[in-house]
């Protein structure tokens, strides 16, 4: 059966009916692309109910902060609820999972500050290419690429975002003016200028977090409405319920009004989002070209100005939605299907890119709403998304009287748990280890300080390095903190794979067994140990290769292995092999190695090689492999 | 001790004696760098006679195959003699293997012509800037890198390289004019200008050929000198043997004989090399900038016009050198340090390009040359320089009457044995393959088609497809197919390791083995194949993870057990591990693994998950781990 349908049927007592295992015919397989198909014909009026107020409260959730995001994108407010829609209705139809909502989000916003100089026209085009690449990546199944990013890198990258927007809002939680976008210099001039600090701005956004604190503190604590509750109890619990989940809704009306109540005595003590365009986004082509007062942006200009963004944009879209979509589908104990989100958020940015959207992903804060407010069905996601169009079409009037400080307050409350403090405890143990290693040794030498290093990070079994070297980067220039994270991890990996361990034991006979497999960038270094280990001996010895951990080899390890035969052949001492798998024994066999010998067993080769009496070898030519083993080469 | 005295003394009668062990201490890592203070306080007057004659022999081959190689790097004749004496000479000193000539060598001439636009400036200055990356990566350390060219790569671009350069040759051969270099563009020329082929140059061509080929056969099958011989024989076999072994310089001479002949007598039926610029080459810095009649090209043009090339010659530069270096090592019984081969090509190029020199690397042809004449130690090398500068300095007048088509046929006759016949019946087999999937599969369509080709490669073993790439990709650039072929290689090699084999046993409770190690990229798709495994049957069951043949584990590879633990529990089953080596084991403990339980063995884990009466599983955290495994991790 389709993973949504179990998805959407598991979790609820009113469970949806299995559909038939999706093959490539075509009731299944489009069963597989529209989910929805899945899990509409059991639609129930209790699943409408719920669906219902998911819907609500994760609008009114959005809707502060698409302002607040995109205020962290650079672009004028207007175009978060622009982008704050799509997602909703094309997840409707394509989604696999009954949580995600897609949407602008906090480290998306920052991307895309970082991509389109605050022009929205570049934005909007980067929505529209980022989904292309997105959508493309889908139909080639190439969602694995997502793998070779590890997670130290993510959390590296996630750690340094995290930090990277919350100080972003501090000069608009302090009112400070004229603050550079630059990290550095963000850092510096709000240190500089915080003499200036407004004190309305500074005493209204600490007062919104608190009460966006003490909201959330509530909403953990609160148990959730039962059926069993006396009526007078269900409906306090139920206010409650909503204020906590609504908080930010509530907060922003609350500063909100306060502003208002100011501008009609004719005193303005905050700093205000300002006018904001009023209306739905007009429905057009995204801007393949832009023209200034003075001249045109070709369509291949506007690309190469944008130029990593292109990459970090959508591959960081899907890591993010995935990794959204996977951990509530655990929690929720559903499965997703990874393609057919690439699909899903691929397609947002392509539609939403015609609405004048700027790239958007799954976002965990409202997915989190989502969840506890108990939705059934993507369904949910139409209400949030009819409700961010009202807004549009009604609201945007009394926008302008939200003041910065406030959504500065939402933004720095919805990142905060996004950050890992972890991080700087595991940086804070390698330093104590190295400081602890210069207390030990004596000597200190910038070798000892690296082998000091190292040996901290073999220990830990934290993949320490890539997770500090994207942090740091990431300050500098997102993508290189990125590509270089993900650079070193797969070096680590090449290195890994290239230097595999080698259990030796020493003896008469020299036993050399390859810790795990045995990929072509290691045959030399296993020929060099082999060698220097056995023939350089006085007088050379034989030795036993056990080939226990290697699946498969290939045709750069088969000359490799002809080579240490015949350099065995030459000491007149022999190279046996022993644990050979079927296929490792298929490809030798085939290639023919001259004087190839194995055994079925260790104890057995080294009886042979210590020329006692006992079982003799097969040799690798077909004639001689024991009879379960020619069966199985046969098969 | 060090390789080098071990290499050098092993082989003779009269061999060195052993220096103590190289450590980071003075002399012996003294000895490591400059390896000539191993075999030079031992030096005999015996090992002198036949360093003489190796050198000599050398060195008669190499003075014509440098005016030959010349001509295929498309620079003037001189420039082939510039480069071949600087490595005999810097090798003396930096040697570790007694075999290896450094030189001007086809395949790196055909890859210079690439690069170099026949200018002499930027041949030179391309020695001297791929000599600097070469002395970096010898100091860094960096020869791993060279693993990762796999043999499939390396024998696609040799033998596109043999092709090019053979067929290059055919022009000259046959005396045809204005055949453009451009490979495809050569071999419809050829052809189409075949019928204007010079007789005169055409005979004599392939005279030298057959010559060529009757004095390799004679070689190959007259015995070497004996003592024991009486004097007549020893004289005769003596004769035989030097006129076999310098056989392109008495094939050249001879065609140049002829060619003199006939320019006395008036009438020239042969193209000759034509005017030599005379005497030694100037000792002077390399050019970093270059004026034309015009302009002046500067420093940073001139690298940018090179390009690709400086990362594909030094590369293949010290792949050749360490390739034959290796080869022979391995041939004649000695270890040869690849690092200090590094260092030994790199001081090479750049010194060589302050005497006009282009880039040079080990020959594997003179290579045998010289192990086949019994050389004893690199002083062989002096010899062979000496003569190089002695043909500069005095022969180059009588150069110009040496014909192109005898030139061609020493080239036509040194790159032959390198052509590797067995890529055709690999080619013709996968061919022969599909035709026969073609009888046996009824409906053929694309996706068969590479079912097939996928099932060749995956039986056959051999890396076909970086071969086919690399071979095809050459003709049209070097570069592109090399790293065609190499990425193809890394990403066959990632998605190995991404995607391990994994080996299942179904049953009341499910057991998965992943083949070979655990990396991170595989993590994700081992919990996707246990998860739809495991818990999407009905009901779900219990599995064992059987870690046998993982090594090592890193950070993602935990955060996505505990995720999958997390699953396990939430359906209320049970995920055991068994088989865990002690470094996974370790990290496991120190990541604390909530509910993670592991078995000695998997019989005892399948026992206690199926709730039979047992032993009971350890617990992953230290008090329960048993007693040895303790021992084990607090060494």
């Amino acid at each position: 059966m389709p993973a949504s349908v179990k998805a959407l049927g598991q979790a609820r007592p009113s469970g949806a009916s299995m559909a038939p295992q999706a093959r490539c015919c075509s009731p299944a397989a489009l069963q597989r692309r529209l989910p929805i198909l899945a899990w509409l014909p059991d639609y129930s009026l209790e699943w409408l109910k719920l669906d219902f107020i998911a819907g609500l409260s994760v609008g009114l959730t959005v809707i502060p902060q698409a302002l607040a995001y995109a205020e962290v994108a650079g672009l004028p407010p207007q175009y978060g609820l622009y982008s704050a829609f799509m997602g909703c209705f094309v997840y409707f139809f394509l989604g696999t999972s009954r949580d995600v909502t897609l949407g602008p989000t906090a480290i998306m916003s920052l991307l895309v500050s970082f991509y389109t100089f605050h022009e929205p026209a570049y934005a909007v085009l980067l929505a529209f290419l980022s989904g292309c690449i997105q959508l493309a990546m889908g139909f080639l199944r190439l969602g694995f690429l997502l793998d070779f990013i590890s997670c130290p890198v993510i959390k590296g990258f996630t750690s340094a975002a995290t930090i990277t927007i919350g100080f972003g809002q501090i000069k608009n939680l302090l009112g400070l003016q004229g603050v550079p976008r630059q990290f550095f210099l963000q850092v510096y001039h709000t240190f500089r200028n915080i003499g200036d600090t407004r004190v309305g701005d500074a005493v209204l956004g600490l007062v919104c977090m608190v009460l966006l604190l003490v909201l959330k503190l509530m909403r953990d604590h609160v148990p959730p409405v039962h059926p069993e509750m006396p009526p007078g109890v269900r409906l306090s619990h139920g206010l409650v319920w909503t204020a906590t989940t609504a908080r930010n809704a509530l907060v922003v009306s609350f500063a909100a009004l306060v502003a208002y109540s100011f501008e009609v005595t004719g005193h303005q003590p905050f700093v205000l989002t300002g006018q904001t365009a009023q209306g739905l986004p007009p429905v057009r082509l995204p801007p393949f070209s832009v023209t200034t007062a003075n001249r045109t942006i070709s369509f291949s200009e506007l690309v190469q100005d944008m130029g990593a963004g292109l990459a970090v944009v959508p591959l960081m879209g899907l890591l993010e939605s995935i990794a959204v979509a996977k951990s509530f589908a655990s929690q929720n104990n559903y499965r997703i299907d990874a393609n057919q989100e690439l699909l899903a958020i691929g397609l947002t940015n392509v539609l939403g890119s015609f609405v004048s959207s700027y790239p958007v992903t799954g976002s965990f804060g409202r997915t989190a709403v989502n969840a506890q407010s108990g939705v059934c069905t993507p369904a949910g996601g139409l209400v949030t998304g009819v409700l961010v169009l009202l807004a549009l079409d009604y609201l945007t009037a009394l926008f302008r009287y939200i003041p910065k400080s406030a959504l500065a307050a939402v933004i720095i409350m919805a990142v905060a748990p996004l950050f890992d403090a972890g991080i700087f405890r595991t940086l804070w143990r390698v330093k104590s280890t190295c400081v602890l290693a210069r207390h030990t040794h004596a000597p200190r030498t910038l070798p000892t300080v690296f082998r000091d290093l190292r040996g901290t990070v073999a220990a830990g079994g934290l993949d320490l390095l890539p997770l500090c070297v994207t942090f740091m980067l990431c300050f500098w220039e997102v993508q290189y903190g990125i590509l270089a994270g993900t650079l070193l991890s797969a070096l680590m990996l090449l290195h890994s794979v290239a230097r595999p361990k080698m259990q030796v034991s020493e003896g008469p006979v020299l036993v050399l067994q390859p810790a795990s497999g045995l990929h072509f960038p290691a045959v030399e270094a296993l020929r060099e140990a082999t060698l220097s280990r056995a023939l350089e001996a006085l007088p050379p010895r034989c030795a036993v290769l056990d080939c226990t951990h290697v699946c498969s080899i290939d045709y750069t390890v088969v000359l490799g292995l002809q080579g240490l035969l015949g350099d065995f052949q030459r000491h007149g001492v022999t190279l046996a092999f022993v644990g050979l798998q079927v296929p490792v024994l298929r490809v030798l066999l085939s290639a023919d190695l001259k004087g190839a010998q194995y055994f079925s067993t260790l104890e057995e080769a080294e009886k042979y090689l210590r020329q006692e009496p006992g079982p003799q070898p097969y040799n690798a030519s077909e004639a001689s492999v024991p009879e379960h083993k020619v069966a199985l080469l046969k098969a």
